[in-house]
């Protein structure tokens, strides 16, 4: 590609260009700005090249002749790089754009590697294919800004991104994955179906939650009061800006102050928005004598907490500076905390098989216990807590890898890592133990010997937020949401205004349906313009709503609707009895799959 | 009273004592402090000078004549108050107690009044009884500290309340009256109930709701979704700290300020606590271009504010510096204001009439049109706002009052007022029509015409906010909250440990009833403990539990349970089938007739 711009652009000035997963880039200075479409000229040049086979020639070089090539190529950015290879035997490019596959050099250096094709040359470290006609199959599809080793006071670069693979067909799957990615994005998707609302006059990383994002967020919270009810756990809510004292009591300050926000004075006290809801769960059981007939005690919160992002790092819901978190704290002895451990890993395992999400892995972070300075330094306590959670795990049957280094500094726990459907990975939640709490807190039961015993405190939060999850969930569903959770559920389309009337009473049946899920009935939309029907089903088919039900003379005759669904399948008319008691098991059970059986 | 004091304590130096709704007070400083058991001493003697039908003599003094008099009996207070009567003409006395019905002098004056019985002389404008023998039906009731002149610089007194009634059973009435409000009392009744904990360490204003409290909460909140989702309402959820441009886009700043906490910096722009939910909803609004199609657009939110309050002025639940309102803007053509601000009132009257609320008032607050600096001065706007809302307040049927001077500054609103069983008065919501916002943030949208028209906005929040809504409700039912919104609805009694595990079937079976009413079943209690049952019995009819459920031999073989109400009515054995239908049903409709219709 180098060589291709170079006899394109002869005075391009070339930085760094790397070999990454799905293919390589290249940071330009191009004497004007290329546009998108110029890639294709890139592009087809590039295959001239490798129809003509040209060879690529190794060359070792030393320091002073590359810098006079170089010099004499006013190749400004590789002289800059000799120099650093030069002085510290490594370019420490600062790679901002996360890619871990970028080669550097890490040795010393006297002799420089040079490749060159035609007139081309490039300090490389290599190694290349023998000539250009073993070049595999590609694609340069993308085309970005990127600063002067990633610095953003440096000049602004472009960088083309292109796919290589060695078969057209895994092109094309990359291309694809892509083009999914892409189209599956939350900020297109949400932005698309009215999620969320991001305005810079309200804040940056502070969404308004729209109506139709609301709705997946009180269907998840009803699902979360379902689930943590059935285990026990009681609801309890607490205030978001807190006394200082509280986090010298917890320790957050000083050792977490960077994450905080600035504090607030009030009346000659100061006030922090708080990063976490432990500290006031910990109050909530302090606010009475506990005994072993308490124990284990649930907590559960759908917690706001704050904490300071960068405002670079904020992207779309994913990460924000206000977030909602499917909250709780276990508080129980040690004889139950492994059993409390593990129903806490059924209930992620019972939350990812109602969601579909078979991609996931779980990590097991572990203290590095030869630095006791970053951990509490209780070797005892780190051993039982690491032998809790090693049995639950067995015991819960759920795999998971080990990794060392990564633990809190209260404890260890299981981080949970899960993929939409297109591979883009998410950090959703964990599972935590926690034997430091008891002793900054002071939290400790009656035992049934009379005697005070310290308490195991879990924290836990397996639908993660709901900024989080839902971006998640927008792109594991690419949006088409299933039944139970979509922001709109049905719409019903009368095939003509005649049908108008008989449409809005059925609408006003289904809105108020009885549906025992916590929602208060069907969300339902009428398609009350005067457009044709088959475009009403585009247009529905579009807005990825679930379910269309339709509404003709024959419908109207025989008390039913015609059913189809956002994927185009045409289930015809079923009576409307059966509809509503399908759909509403279909939403109680929160599965598709109960209307797909009964009517597929 | 005071002249009984000065008979005990010749000491004694007294400050102001006026006459208040119930009686009186006085404030006095004692040599040394008295206790609450002193007041039945003054009492005694009181009774004794009542015996005695003691002269009351008016005499007219000059100000050295009185000067003189309360020198030589070094009655400092009074002098001072002496010399504001000759340098102003008043006392100006700082009632910091809120006391209406102090009398305070308002002509400057040369001449004092007068009054003496025995050796006591007081200054007092008077009137007075012509003797001692006509005095009514008192009791010392309360003693408390006063800092003289209202003013927490000064030195601290002590001040003695008084009640006085023409008859006894006035008398007796008030004090029962007083003792209801301090059973009632919402911190007492939240402790006992365990609904709420404040904890200095987490900050004053700051209530941590306990599970008991959070039911409450949740059982309104899920009130006001039914009741908002059936009138069309949309909920949205929006973050609780804002950029300040938005708050001087608002107004907020700096006309609010006081009322605002201090801002948190990030990335140098500067971020708010928000005081009110107002222009996040606006830019939910503002979120899409919005056409007479689109209206009226009513968006709600439980939404969480903060506001400054001085330390003082905090007092349990009534006034935090959190709350979490009960919020909705109903954007609206200036044709549809008139309907949409009547179904508010409506709204109203359909909650009061739930919790049987039939004693409150609304009162209209209109601008003061000559002070149009504390108003936006559009007149015409004004006098269009006050049509609408009179005229919908004349369709609701609803009384109301009207007051000057009393409106925001961006509109007209209706004030609700309403009173607990025994007589406090709680503000609770209110009712705004405001065609300001219209202005501030061009809230438009397309008329029929394709124009752009200017939005009315309704502010308005039934239930006010949850922490002065259920502080409410906590005296209003003293703790005997109805079946629906129970903390705890129900309670199993098993006679015998024998009844136990059917006692643990029954209450597993009534906690996952299907309950439509956006809980997830009933709030069961078992009480599994060693005692007696009539020791149960009482011990669930004091914690203020509605329903009691007793099993014994009897109940199992027919499949029933013996129904007691927490007031000891008892309905007998009623077969659990009934029982549950029944109970279901009166949580559905939240309304207590329909158990005691059934079983009564």
């Amino acid at each position: 590609m180098a060589a291709a711009i170079q006899q394109l652009w002869p005075t391009a000035k070339f930085g760094v260009g790397p070999s990454i997963s799905n293919g390589f880039y290249y940071d330009v200075l191009f004497p004007d700005a290329i546009k998108f479409d110029d890639l294709a000229t890139i592009e087809r040049l590039m295959k001239k090249i490798r129809r003509e086979k040209r060879n690529f020639i190794h060359k070792l070089w030393s320091i002073d002749e590359s810098v006079n090539f170089f010099t004499q190529k006013k190749q400004t950015f590789k002289l800059e790089l000799i120099e650093l290879l030069r002085t510290r035997g490594a370019t420490s490019i600062i790679e901002e754009t996360g890619d871990t596959n970028v080669v550097l050099d890490t040795d010393t250096l006297t002799e420089l590697s040079i490749y060159e094709i035609d007139d081309f040359v490039d300090l490389c470290r290599g190694p290349h294919v023998e000539n250009s006609g073993q070049i595999g199959q590609f694609k340069l599809h993308r085309l970005a800004g990127a600063y002067w080793r990633g610095d953003e006071r440096n000049i602004q670069m472009q960088r083309i991104y292109g796919l290589c693979y060695q078969s057209k067909e895994e092109l094309l799957n990359e291309i694809n994955r892509l083009e999914q990615i892409k189209l599956r994005d939350h900020r297109r998707v949400g932005k698309e179906m009215k999620l969320f609302h991001l305005s810079e006059k309200v804040g940056s990383g502070l969404p308004l939650w729209l109506p139709n994002g609301t709705a997946i967020r009180d269907e998840l919270e009803n699902l979360a009061k379902e689930c943590e009810r059935k285990a026990g756990y009681l609801r309890v809510s607490t205030p978001h800006i807190t006394n200082e004292d509280l986090y010298y009591e917890s320790g957050h300050l000083p050792y977490y102050k960077d994450d905080m926000y600035a504090p607030i004075e009030i009346d000659d006290k100061r006030y922090y928005l708080r990063p976490m809801n432990c500290p006031h769960h910990h109050h909530i059981y302090l606010s009475e004598t506990r005994s072993y007939r308490d124990l284990p005690l649930r907590i559960s919160e759908y917690g706001q907490v704050y904490r300071h992002e960068k405002s670079g790092s904020l992207s779309g819901i994913v990460r924000t500076r206000g977030f909602c978190q499917n909250d709780a704290h276990i508080y129980c002895s040690l004889q139950d905390a492994k059993n409390e451990f593990k129903q806490v890993m059924i209930m992620h395992a019972c939350y990812y098989d109602m969601f579909g999400i078979d991609d996931f892995h779980m990590q097991l972070s572990l203290p590095d216990l030869s630095k006791l300075d970053k951990y509490i330094n209780e070797p005892q306590k780190w051993l039982d807590a690491l032998t809790i959670i090693r049995e639950a795990m067995e015991e819960s049957g759920l795999p998971y890898q080990e990794a060392k280094g990564e633990a809190a500094f209260y404890g260890p726990k299981i981080d949970f890592l899960i993929k939409t459907a297109t591979g883009v990975e998410y950090t959703i939640s964990t599972n935590q133990l926690d034997f430091l709490a008891t002793q900054r807190f002071n939290l400790t039961y009656t035992g049934e010997d009379g005697e005070d015993h310290p308490v195991y405190v879990i924290h836990r939060a397996p639908l993660g937020s709901h900024e989080r999850f839902i971006a998640f969930l927008t792109e594991h569903y690419g949006g088409k949401f299933p039944f139970w959770l979509a922001p709109i559920q049905l719409i019903i389309i009368p095939i003509s205004d005649r049908h108008l009337d008989h449409a809005r009473i059925l609408k006003e049946q289904l809105q108020t349906q009885r549906v025992f899920n916590g929602s208060l009935g069907f969300r339902v939309e009428l398609d009350d313009s005067s457009e044709r029907m088959q475009k009403k089903i585009r247009s529905a088919t579009l807005s990825k709503i679930p379910i269309l039900l339709i509404i003709g003379d024959d419908e109207i005759k025989s008390g039913s609707c015609s059913i189809r669904l956002r994927d185009g399948t045409d289930f015809g008319a079923i009576k409307i009895n059966e509809i509503i008691d399908v759909l509403r098991q279909s939403a109680e059970e929160r599965s598709d799959a109960v209307f797909l059986n009964s009517w597929g």
